[in-house]
Order: structure tokens, then C-alpha cells, then sequence
């Protein structure tokens, strides 16, 4: 039994979001023929989090120039040759009023360069900007991140760097099952944790690799925007310049482990912190099993596992524990700033 | 006066470190002759930090490719096509002896690719290991970013992309003048902000483009490392995507200012800070005048500045008042981890 989790219309969201695929794909598709030079992908917050993602797998795809940009930064960086018509620029928000995603993509509009992107549905004001909108009716992060890999990884199936699109398309219709069951198995752990740790002073969190946006993302979007929880969240690579002479018996560290390349890094920050907190959380998509999901797949839905325990599951029982509602902000989106 | 801080000898590492402007240039120019494709930065903690500012400044002069590479993460990454033997690649390391760095130079060996840099002198790890070295005999942060901003600044003159090298490397005969004077100017603000917050449980640091690095430095390699200080770092884009919700009366919010295209970023900080924390500290290297630099150069001085004033004096006054010696660590570099 999950925590304030409608699993009907879960699984009814997955199916919505399932549905879009062949909108994506002709999306996709069209893009293709124009022919584009590189691609620039705006986010802010949790969406440049989600993006990051998608981009750390591509560049493993190819060398194809792919960029992220973090899109107020956009708006004043100088450095950006890479930006032209010939550019393919994709962006996303889903309450689809983002300030800076609206300004950046008038930016682009105002030099000819066309965008294209994910939101909501046609009322919202970035849908009336977007050169040609994907509507994206439930918006929460699997949603976007299933969405968001299906858009990339047509694309680099169609410059011949993803072979197995179809395949890995096909499965995807099994992604939902999967993470009602990965949530079953996590949610004593996550009644445990929170319950154990809602109310410390002060969190770390440690991440690396395709993982590093979901570990920015549970820390800075839920916990400190939704929660009020202070944290501080660094790479595992980083980890060991600075941050570990913080770590003693009684601060917690939780450590998000993926299954790319970096996990070594990963693996070198759990032998240090085992010896010195009696307060290390690991957060392992390897104890996580895929049915009718193939191995050489797994990478893609990492990202899912842990936004499914952790920005989903782990939140709703912090916000038990804390008693702050995940909905209420005192400023954010609350007045102009 | 200035706290624990040899004046004369100061004086004397600045000369010493200006001397080796011969050396820089005359390897920067038989690197130009050697003809490279890409440059490719090797640094991990304090040291990628430093770069950061050098690789940002060279992205706006030019998009000839460079590349900034944490060291232990370039030891295990996939995605790195770029790397190759007609690349140029850079590292340093003052000790000569950081691990990760040891470790990636001999990847680059093993792939026949040569790798030139900056270590203390001739007897260290590092020294044997690079085709050529350039020693760098003091090694604290001004005379790093002097050294590494020669070194690009040639190197980018010699492909056309910075006219006016000579006269810059000429003016910087007067930085570490102007480094005393802004330190003296900063002295009694040093001793003020370390007494009123180096106990403090959590401060929070907000820091963009040119100046990140430092502002990331500081936090990590200074206060956590050094003064075991919990501190939460974020870009000035990133603030207003989750942390501001934390930010309180008696919560502690530490903004580091720059000149590049990022103010305006900073400036939104700031005016949201000033209302809602009573503990709000501008460090805005506007505030410092620079005798005999040309204006046009002092983006390139700013990390310099806030290295003088928050890495340098500002980590002295809070070893003051929290009475924990930089120089003790618990763990890093005490052990094999």
C-alpha cells in the first residue's frame, strides 16, 4: 500500500504519456528532414535537472554537438556561437509559465531560430510561443522523462547513433508496471528514512554521472523548495576535495548509485562513508529488477528508478514527518522577484 | 594590519611567481608551433576551481574548443571523443602529488598523449611524470591564476583570439599591489563577518559565471575542508529554483558579485536577499579599485580579488573565531581512501 498514491490513475497517466509517442516520433521525424547543425536544450531547475539526463546518454550515443543550458543563464551568456537557424532547440515546462523559459525562448524566436517543445496542453502561454508544442498531460517526472527520451533518442536513431529505437520504444509500454512495483518495495524504506531523518539540520547527498541531475533535483526542487530541509548535494568525484572532512558519526549522507561509468566514484564514497557515519543512506538502482525491459536498457531508466523512490516516494513520507505540505512555498512563484 | 600575513615575503612570491612570465610564454609558443585542435584541462577540487575561471574567460574570446575535466571523473568517463593526440592538455597541481591528477596524466601517457603543466618544482611526483613543467614555487590561488592566465592568454594571443597580451602581461606587474591594498581595504570586514558568522550551523553561497569557481572553492576546499563549516553553494540562475525557499531572518546568505554578463543574475539575488534575510553579505569585486590595470582587464583580476578576500583573508579570520587551524584535516590526504 503506497502512501497518497493513486495507482489507477497512474497507470492511466502512463498510458496518456505512452500514447504521445507517435506525435513524438513524427516530431522527431519532421525535424530530421530540416536537418540541424546541433542541438540546445533549455531547462531551468527541475527541468534542466530531468534534461541532464537525456544529455549525459546522448553524448555517449555521439559526439553529435549536443548542448544544455540552464535557460537564465542563456539569457545573459555571451559565449554562445553555437546558437544559430541552424540550431534544433528544444525546451519544456510543464505549468508551461516558466519566466525564463518564456523570456529564452522569445530570445530565440527574436533571432528566427525556431523552438520546439513540451508542455502541459494548448492553453498554456509557452505552447502559444512554441514553434510546434508536444502536449504533456501529466507532467510529472517519469511522464517527462519518458517524453524527453523518446524525442532525443528518435532523433539520434535517425542519424544512425541509436539502432535500437523501436526495441527500447516497444518496452517502454512495461515502464509503468515497473515502477509501481519498484515503489512497492521501496516504500518501507522510505517510511523508515524519513521518519529517521525529516527533521536533521542538514542532509548530504552525493551523486555522479547520469544520475547527477536527479540527485540536484530530489535535493534542491523537493527538499529545500518543497520541504524547507536544508542539504548540500556534490558529486562524488567532488566529494573527496572538501566535503568528506564534514562526514562524522552522526551526519547523514545519502548517496545516490547508478550503473554508468561513474559508478567506481560511487563505490568509492560508500567504503568511506560505511566507516565513518553510522548515517549512510544508499540509493541503488541495481537492487531495482526490470521486467520485460531489456539490460542494455537499464541506463535509460535509472534516472526513473530514482525519481520514482525518491522525488515521488521518499517526499510524500518527509512531508509526513515534517508536516510541511509539499504544495506550500512562501515565495517561490508566490509574487514577482 | 593585516592578520598572520607575511607582507615581505608576500611581495617577494609575487616576484618570484612574475619571473616565470619568460618561461609561460616561451612553452605557450612552442605549443602554438606544435599546433593543437582542442585544449583539454585537467583539475580536481581547488585546482578544477581555479581553471573554471580561466576556461570561462578563454570561452568568451574564442569557441576554439576547451575543455575542463575533473580529474577523477575523466578517469572513468566515456564520452570524450575530443581527447586525442593532437589535443593540448593541461594540468597542475601545486603538491604534485593529488592522486587523481597522477592517475589521469598517466592515462594520457598510456595514450600517447603529452601533458604539460604547473607543480611546485622538480622533485615532485607530477614534475616526472609531465613533457614539460613550469614550476609554480608558491602556489596559493593568485600566483595559480596568474600562471594558468599567461599560459591560455599566450596561447589564445597566439591563434588571434587576444590582441592585447603583451599589454596585459605587462600591467600585471602591479597585481599583487593592488591585492595588498584591497586586503588591507577588506581587513576590518574579514574580522567583522568571521566573528559574527563562523559558528553559524549552515550558510548558504551564491555565486555565477566567471567567479563560481572561486565561490565554489571557497566553500568546499575552504570552509568545509579546513574549517569543517557547512555551507550549501548555488549559482545565482539556480537560487530561485528551490534554496530561496530557505532563506529566513537569521539564515546567512553569502553573495559573491562579479563584473561579466552574469551581474544581472547576481543583482536578482541581492534584491530578493535584502528582504528577506537579515544576513545578507555582498562580496562585489566592483567595490575594489585596481591601480595601473586597464578597466579592460579586470574581469581577468575578479576571481583574484575574491580569492584575496574570501580564500585568503576571510579564511583566516574564521580560523580565528573558530579556533580550528587551517592546516588540521581529519581525513583528507591523512589516509588511503
Amino acid at each position: 500500500m503506497l502512501r497518497n498514491f493513486k495507482l489507477e490513475k497512474y497507470l492511466e497517466d502512463g498510458k496518456k504519456t505512452y500514447s504521445k509517442r507517435e506525435d513524438i516520433e513524427n516530431l522527431a521525424d519532421s525535424l530530421t528532414e530540416k536537418k540541424f547543425r546541433n542541438i540546445v536544450i533549455l531547462g531551468i531547475g527541475g527541468t534542466w535537472a530531468e534534461w541532464y539526463a537525456i544529455v549525459e546518454y546522448c553524448r555517449h550515443l555521439s559526439d553529435f554537438p549536443i548542448y544544455l543550458e540552464n535557460a537564465a543563464e542563456f539569457l545573459v551568456k555571451k559565449n554562445m556561437n553555437y546558437l544559430s537557424k541552424d540550431s534544433l532547440v528544444i525546451t519544456s515546462s510543464a505549468s508551461g509559465n516558466t519566466k525564463e523559459i518564456l523570456e529564452a525562448v522569445k530570445l530565440c524566436m527574436a533571432e528566427g531560430i525556431r523552438v520546439y517543445g513540451f508542455t502541459r496542453d494548448e492553453t498554456t502561454p509557452l505552447a502559444k510561443l512554441l514553434t510546434k508544442a508536444i502536449y504533456n498531460p501529466c507532467g510529472d517526472c517519469e511522464h517527462s522523462y519518458l517524453m524527453y527520451f523518446m524525442l532525443a533518442l528518435r532523433l539520434y536513431h535517425n542519424m544512425g547513433y541509436f539502432d535500437s529505437y523501436k526495441r527500447w520504444a516497444d518496452q517502454m509500454q512495461h515502464l509503468y508496471t515497473n515502477l509501481i512495483r519498484i515503489r512497492e518495495e521501496f516504500e518501507p524504506r522510505a517510511a523508515e528514512i524519513a521518519k529517521k531523518y525529516a527533521k536533521e539540520p542538514y542532509t548530504m547527498f552525493v551523486g555522479s554521472g547520469l544520475l547527477w541531475g536527479e540527485t540536484y533535483l530530489f535535493t534542491m526542487c523537493i527538499l529545500e523548495e518543497m520541504q524547507w530541509v536544508r542539504t548540500k548535494a556534490v558529486t562524488s568525484a567532488d566529494f573527496f576535495h572538501g566535503p568528506l572532512e564534514l562526514v562524522e558519526k552522526d551526519v547523514p549522507v545519502f548517496l545516490v548509485m547508478g550503473e554508468d561509468e561513474y559508478r567506481p566514484l560511487d563505490e568509492r564514497v560508500e567504503r568511506f562513508a560505511r566507516k565513518f557515519t553510522d548515517k549512510l543512506e544508499v540509493f541503488d538502482t541495481k537492487e531495482f529488477h526490470l521486467t520485460d525491459i531489456d539490460d542494455e536498457f537499464r541506463l535509460i531508466v535509472t534516472p526513473m528508478i530514482i525519481t520514482a523512490i525518491l522525488t515521488e516516494r521518499l517526499a510524500v513520507h518527509y512531508e509526513l514527518n515534517t508536516g510541511h505540505s509539499l504544495e506550500f512555498r512562501r515565495y517561490y512563484r508566490q509574487f514577482e522577484y
